[in-house]
């Protein structure tokens, strides 16, 4: 799929269907997280694949603002050791996994994890204590259906500035 | 561009010819940059495109540690404004321009804005105080040459981990 009509029909999913994900597209992902710049080339960050029915179930009942990951094939957390830009590296390989999924058919959405929940994730999969938990992305086929408009952007004129803050943009 | 081939073959880039980028590119990296998504689709972005030579020039004086900067044709700055996860937003709008960028012929190079710069990067674009400077982007044509083999990776053994971290991630 061409990058830019990749990065234009996407859209965010949180219904799945139960097919399961084949391991040589996880791999894709993976590797799309693992080629993604990071600050200095630092690499600081790990990510953990879960397939386990229960573990799955279990990140759903934690995450309760995202309990759909409960109905997901598969989840990758996103975990950050000892990151400068720790955020900022995480959305960029973020992004990544993001697009390559969306080519593949796959549909993905960022899950927040607040406060308390950040502990029994960790606990559940293992992570160590000092390392930052960013988030966890469940994943999964798309269910084919008309595909939508999108969940509308603002207008551009509104996020874009020439040359400095508040001066309109204008194109020759 | 197929996006896997895309993010694959994306390498960092520092310097350009000295080609202006048409306003056509300019706008289709923006727009990669309005469609990526944010947190409750808040889009809480805005983005300063600078092209006036003398702008670039002080943006190369103002951050020491990316002076290159001063030779690109264009930049973008990446400003948050009041955005509950700004690193981590900024960072996928990122990735969606940088990737949109290379699939244009351009190379990008993120540079972190440090300190007092901030101050200094904030007066010069005119960004009110209360927002976040996250980055300037500088961009433009690449130089041919010979394609490189990228900066090194980690192996995917170190930072991939199965269902726990610090078990090892088998493919079947």
């Amino acid at each position: 799929m061409d990058v830019f009509q990749c990065i234009r029909t996407r859209r965010t999913v949180r219904e799945f269907t139960a097919e399961p994900v084949p391991d040589a597209v996880i791999h894709k992902i993976l590797q799309a997280a693992r080629w993604a710049p990071s600050s200095s080339n630092t690499q600081p960050w790990h990510f953990i694949v879960v397939k386990e029915p229960a573990t799955i179930a279990e990140l759903g009942r934690i995450c309760t603002q995202g309990a759909f990951i409960g109905q997901a094939p598969a989840a990758i957390a996103i975990v950050m050791d000892n990151a400068r830009r720790a955020q900022l590296d995480a959305g960029r390989a973020l992004q990544q996994m993001e697009l390559t999924a969306w080519s593949e058919g796959l549909g993905t959405c960022f899950v927040g994890i607040r406060g308390e929940q950040q502990d029994a994730v960790k606990a559940l999969l293992g992570i160590p204590e000092e390392l930052e938990l960013v988030t966890v992305l469940p994943f999964g086929y798309r269910i084919l259906r008309e595909p939508g408009t999108g969940t509308p952007r603002k207008p551009m004129s509104e996020i874009t500035h020439g040359e400095r803050f508040g001066q309109r943009l204008t194109f020759s």
